[in-house]
């Protein structure tokens, strides 16, 4: 890991293959980069048709080169650059980072390159940065390996902040916000198509990096979830905070998110379970990776079913206070105001607090004394989790004065933001040199509080990770489908299988009964006239199964109507829908959402990454607005909600059935019956690896 | 009108009342301000203590100036400002401000001093801004006639945007945002607690000014609808664009907004209706408000039921352009991408577009006739109607060339905003000194796109303000709400009103019916055993009533339960509620809401100022997301959902209702048949004014 890291952020040597003479031109760009920002290391542009470039001795060929580079810059087009990769297999550099697209599944030549690359890199030692990267940039080091526009300007200093994009353009963006803002980075990784190295990876190659205390990840999809797994929780067993803003949030978003394969994006509900699985922290506004950073750094992560964050909104403005209450309680956040203990210490720091959220200074607040006692009373108060300092045209005359207080309480512990109310771009600036996380808007600020306060530990232990997808399936028939879930725990309703012409005279289950068709093939039975209900006795059965049997064959002549389940009909408080698939980014997950048509309209639903236990299922039913009705709401009856945890628990687990691997499963509905009697399954299906 | 606008922003002639000679304190800076943003008006500095005030003669009292002030800034304690107020009204002053806060019903002198400012006011000529107002500016003019410590700092410039804030700290931080942005203002006024001048008659009072183009409103309340409603179709009338942030989004927000007579703020959503009604865009983030202000200029107020806004997002770096579209469809515009004709056109001038929301130029587009070709292409193209330019590093880089394009583009005619992708606020200060929307953020891009777009034009004609509240009210039982629903056009469920010991021998109504205790005293008829359902003959009605007569007297004992409603049970595709009731900020409004307990469970409802068309009734439909279950849903019998619609409408016009004012009127359930067959009510609550 550390030859790896050293070679993408440290590398003692460098080449540039297809380095431009031309000034300006973006195969320029890395040479002059290096050049003004005054890297150190040895650098080798290899030109075969110049002698020298910007007025460097130029190397015809990486062969030529008196050493072997650590790492490889490819400008080239698509074709050479699988040649370069190749040459620098076969030399043994460490690491080749290649710029050019088209290298995806477009049908022309990209697919037959990519295939190249892939057995250039299985086969040898070499490992590889991209396609499509924009570079690898250390801003501390004045490595500048990229060709993006927004590092010609050199970056002040050095920070504890690690980029790693899979957008190269965002990664320039970010590097202006943060020298705008004063966040310092430690170093940028453009991760492009992440055909060989993935974003994971990288981040795992980088977490013993003293120089590194937290991330912020921009992402479009999800690729390599094994190594974000395991990066995660390195970073996560450092106490190093990971941050990510991540594109696809909508329809429309997710279709310009193209995988490596060239694939759409996977579902962002599943993409936002996995990343808090694994204790990141997504931000939902671009501002708040950054300005979020000083916040997670020394705040550990929470269990599972931890409450809302408790928060205390201190101002010297009481509009800019408002609006910061506002925010944070639309992000989530829980504001319960002073208890009576703490409005007394303020009270005798000479400050007057009511019981509401907001507690507002007024222009006494811009003297040091009165701030810094607010804050420390309230820092110290057990009923609030943070404090979110709200200074107002002080912090813009005064910035020094303004912010002092603030900077001074920082070291406290309990996490302390500030969101500055007027423009101060000198007052945000200290805040944050002085470690405070510091918001232009108040809209940042909540988002950034609600994001790293919802960090979770993540899971211990092996958890499968996306398999390929499967070359041959089968589904199962209803009643296979009962044993197998029966096998993971699952209740059905009582059953039973019986064969056209062999119906036996009375039920074999207690009824009344529904009938059904029993068939893989025929998947939606109700519009196929396959199902009859309230059926009571062996005559109802036998004028059932007809009935079925001949609507069936109507609609579907090729399905052969021999079998029919019959199972006892049940009532329940509710319904529900229990379902298991496989992601291919994320990996299995479980799936929770109410049952009905208004449940689907509304998308009221709850994903994790599966397996999960009876505690994160219970977070997953509250996380599921319908389940309220089942909860003692109004006082109607309340469910058996600990049998349906346990129900998503045990549903969540097919990832880990023996025999042939279960691919999807969805019980719908599964009814959940008053407190103390369960819920039961009355339909499912499931479909699994067709066993060789 | 105009005597008290130019009173308000152009005196001649101003006086300060409690002028300290103190330089630093408060109560010194209005001076301090006038003079040093060299105001050109007669100042007086009115303080019985000192000869002189800051080196100026001072006035013993107003009665001793030489001249009546046009406008007096009072700056003392609330029992001398109160007195300072009635020498003001005795003189002719024109307008007074009170900066004292200290006028709230918090049941000590608060109220009392209220009521004699009030009686002033009335009693005289004068007009009252404040109390608790932060004072007035025109940074044009020199004119800071105020305490905030933000003015301070001259605004450089005159600019066309016109501030009126309900929070008197908000408005420094618009200040200097604004002067960061390089937004420039024509005026701004902080209204305090409105006793007298609202909000509203402010702003109709300035709107025939030249040097305003458009308004920025910051809002905590609602106040003076009446005046609101009159202001906004003035500015409809005269094309200058009005865009409000609102507080209290949130319970915890809402709390913290104390309305002027210390009650507590009404409900948001009832605002937003309110706001949408007036044709004024209410944004989501602080930024949006300024940044904002440019895209609504020149964009006419489209009419109700107006589809989505459909975007066009053109860019030079892939990651911000996608940024923009995700934000964009976040908020809910709608990303067609470009026809093929526009595709073909793109292609005619070297731009390869796909189909998708993003039309991506890379590289090429940082070349100005790459981009200036691009924009004509889609700003002409009829699937648009809005395009959103996103600049990557050369914005910081070279701005001037980089923004050239798109300002060029600015005179089309079809709404361009700008988000700039790095940190490049020379660039955004050139894009919105030439008149282009420009926006930091993705986020208050997507904000103000919808929120302008969303505007409608005001409804014409009278519309009723709010009532102060009822002395008396009586509650109607059911059969009498019925009357009165009935008389507004709405269908009920076919019913008689039968008295105990008269019954008649068979069903006054087809059965089967339900039969229910007839009387205003019970208002929860089934927790009281007040209902029995499916009757279907004279015994039964009997029976019905017997039981129901026992059940209420043993919960009820004061009750006499001697009147039923005999109702014909009646089977729905669905369930709505329609309530009507007078908000007391913003006058008679009506709410439509799914029934049951998931739509309580998801706040799945509309409303609207009331009276409402079957047009906006429409509209009111399709924001209520349940009901799409009922117009065709997989198959599912569609409901008749323009029945539905006049139904709202006419509980809506229960307003205009002759005869004693309906205070209030539910209507829960309603059912909704099956199209063709309408809708019935089978319960309704109203309660009206007691007539004297």
């Amino acid at each position: 890991m550390t030859r790896l890291y050293d070679a993408l952020l440290s590398p003692s040597s460098v080449a540039i293959v297809g380095a431009s003479d031309t000034p300006g031109k973006t195969t320029a760009r890395p040479l002059e980069y290096l050049r003004r920002h005054g890297w150190k290391g040895e650098l080798f542009p290899v030109n075969p048709a110049r002698e020298t470039v910007l007025g460097e001795r130029a190397w015809p060929s990486l062969g030529a080169l008196p050493v072997v580079p650590d790492h490889v810059f490819i400008l080239t087009g698509p074709d050479l650059a699988v040649e370069a990769v190749r040459e620098c297999a076969d030399l043994g550099v460490t690491v080749a980072t290649v710029m050019a697209d088209d290298f995806l599944d477009d049908g022309g030549r990209g697919a037959a390159r990519r295939a190249e690359l892939l057995e250039i890199v299985r086969a040898s030692g070499l490992r590889l940065l991209g396609p499509s990267s924009l570079g690898v940039t250390a801003p501390g080091d004045g490595l500048a390996l990229t060709a993006n526009a927004a590092f010609a300007e050199a970056e002040p200093g050095d920070g504890g902040v690690f980029v790693a994009s899979q957008s190269g353009s965002a990664m320039g963006a970010l590097l202006s916000r943060g020298m705008e803002m004063g966040v310092g980075f430690r170093g940028m990784v453009s991760t492009g198509n992440e055909l060989d190295l993935t974003l994971g990876e990288i981040c795992l190659a980088s977490v013993d990096d003293p120089r590194i205390e937290s991330y912020a990840l921009f992402l479009e999809n999800i690729t390599g979830a094994d190594d974000l797994r395991a990066f995660a929780r390195a970073a996560a067993e450092r106490g190093k905070p990971v941050l990510a803003y991540k594109l696809g949030r909508t329809d429309a978003g997710a279709r310009l998110a193209v995988s490596h394969t060239g694939a759409l994006a996977g579902d962002d509900a599943v993409a936002d379970a996995l990343l808090k699985d694994l204790g990141i922290a997504r931000v939902r506004t671009f501002e708040a990776l950054l300005e979020g950073q000083n916040l997670a750094r020394g705040l550990p992560l929470r269990p599972a079913g931890a409450a809302r964050p408790r928060v205390c909104v201190l101002s010297t403005t009481g509009g800019g206070g408002a609006m910061a209450v506002d925010c944070l309680a639309a992000a989530g956040a829980d504001l319960p105001g002073p208890s009576p203990e703490t409005i007394g210490r303020l009270a005798e720091a000479g400050i007057a607090a009511g019981h509401g959220a907001l507690i507002d200074l007024t222009l006494a607040g811009t003297r040091y004394d009165v701030m810094k006692s607010a804050l420390d009373v309230v820092l110290a108060a057990p009923e609030f989790d943070a404090v979110v300092a709200v200074p107002g045209s002080s912090a813009r005359f005064h910035p020094e004065l303004a912010v002092k207080p603030i900077v001074d309480c920082a070291a406290n512990g309990k996490p302390l933001a500030a969101f500055v109310m007027p423009a101060a771009p000198e007052a945000l600036r200290l805040l944050r040199s002085s470690g405070v996380a510091a918001f232009r808007t108040a809209e940042a600020c909540a988002d950034a509080l609600f994001a790293v306060f919802g960090r979770r530990k993540p899971a211990a232990g092996d958890r499968p990770g996306p398999r390929p997808p499967s070359a041959d399936s089968e589904i199962l028939d209803e009643a296979e489908s009962y044993e197998v879930l029966g096998g993971a725990g699952l209740s059905c309703a009582p059953h039973a299988v019986v064969t056209a012409g062999e119906l036996p005279p009375g039920l074999p289950v207690p009824g009344p009964v529904a009938v059904k068709i029993l068939s893989a093939e025929v998947p939606h039975k109700s519009d196929a006239g396959g199902v009859v209900l309230g059926v009571t006795d062996g005559d109802g059965l036998r004028a059932a199964a007809d009935r079925i049997a001949r609507s069936v064959t109507e609609r579907l002549p090729a399905v052969k109507p021999e079998r029919f389940l019959v199972q006892t009909m049940a009532r329940g408080l509710g319904e529900a829908l229990v379902g298991f698939r496989h992601d291919p980014d994320a990996g299995p997950v479980v799936v929770l959402a109410a049952g009905g048509v208004l449940a689907e309209l509304y998308q009221d639903r709850s994903v994790r990454p599966a397996p999960v236990d009876p505690g994160t299922a219970r977070e997953m039913i509250g996380e599921v607005i319908a389940f309220r009705a089942l909860a003692g709401y109004r006082g109607a009856p309340v469910g058996d909600l600990d049998a349906l945890a346990r129900a998503v628990a045990a549903v969540s687990r097919l990832a880990d059935a023996d025999g042939a691997a279960i691919l999807e499963a969805e019980v719908n509905p599964l009814l959940v019956l008053p407190e103390g009697q369960g819920v039961v399954a009355v339909d499912a299906l499931v479909r699994r690896e067709r066993e060789v």
